[in-house]
């Protein structure tokens, strides 16, 4: 059996995480788990990101790489043999880093906001967040060019960044009166979303929609007191 | 003569537009550059990225691409006949992606918070950027393995998204009693600036530090008044 030279440092809930998990699935290739404990971190951490000391971190061959979307990156350049996750043509990998930068920069920290907001702040995040899934919506439909997901038939780098996050929009959805995927306003990413979800790259990475509800009345706490 | 199907919407001060700039001039690709005017979006700027508004926007073959650094690895991808921008080895690659997306998301936004703050918290900001700045001068050591530029004999992605900033930096010594590079303290970056500063491929792109010095004095009142 080949030794397995691939180390992710994680938190099984951390949609960041995930998405190296998922590139991870789909090129085919094996790597070990650690699991950084909640509230503590360990010194391979520590020693692997110093600048940021956040997870997630992959270990290749003792070389570290951080940052989740620079680390999926790193897969699909690593790792030439199995399907790209990024397309080939130089516009359409511009636009799928345009549209993941735009969840991961505006649409992510609203979503956030979102949940520890009240009154008036909560109004005004929900319009922009409802405002952020009609772009992604319209970007669905030029990006995935009649296909079945962001990447055209296959899973790419713009369905792992949002997809990444689904688990988490869904705990939302269940703890808040909204709705973010809808089969009526929002077909394309409704179809999308379900195709994503059973894709077998996901096996045993995304966390259970209850786990994250649960998880985040624990952690509403704590950013209040922030 | 060759048409130019390359036009660029930016303002001239702006280090996110040359960004776009030194990546065309060291691909030697001619462009048309289009100044938007201070406090004022064009027709063409709102079409062509309605969801940020912003410059830069780049416009080949007349499809718009956004984003400073997504807009460098377009360039870097579509003309693959010029030296390359990214190192072409998967680890320096998300090496150089790494300590782009620190000086972007960390550094240069408590930069421009120095610039603004007052009393305590300016001392605060101050230490953070000296931090930040002795950060880069050992990503230098590591990055360039001992040649001239981060991306090693030529300018690269790194380079670029730091080299930009460098009026802003001298023009942010020249406002305030800081002093960013330094002959002693950073001696890889001071010869590293020397010898960005005076690539062909700056020639008309940064602008000279007194005009910077005199822009930063009318866009503080305005800053502050936000």
């Amino acid at each position: 059996m080949a030794l397995i030279d691939v180390k992710v440092l994680g938190s099984a809930p951390s949609p960041y995480v995930n998405r190296v998990q998922i590139a991870l699935n789909l090129k085919s290739v094996n790597y070990e788990f650690l699991e950084e404990e909640s509230g503590s971190r360990s010194e391979l951490l520590l020693k692997s990101n110093p600048v940021h000391k956040k997870v997630p971190v992959m270990i290749h061959g003792g070389k570290p790489i951080c940052k989740s979307l620079i680390i999926v990156q790193y897969i699909d350049e690593a790792w030439t043999d199995g399907p790209s996750i990024l397309p080939s043509d130089p516009y359409d990998r511009a636009m799928a880093r345009f549209w993941v930068a735009y969840v991961e920069d505006k649409l992510w920290p609203t979503l956030k906001g979102f949940l520890r907001a009240e009154g008036e702040a909560k109004a005004v995040a929900r319009e922009q967040i409802m405002e952020g899934i009609m772009l992604l919506e319209d970007a669905f439909a030029k990006c995935c060019k009649g296909k079945d997901f962001f990447g055209g038939d296959m899973i790419g780098y713009l369905d792992i960044a949002i997809g990444s996050f689904l688990g988490w929009m869904r705990a939302t959805e269940k703890a808040s009166d909204i709705k973010l995927i809808d089969k009526t306003k929002t077909p394309g990413l409704f179809g999308w979303a379900e195709r994503f979800g059973s894709n077998a790259a996901m096996k045993n990475v995304i966390p259970k929609t209850e786990t994250l509800v649960e998880l985040a009345k624990t952690m509403a706490p704590r950013a209040k007191a922030q």
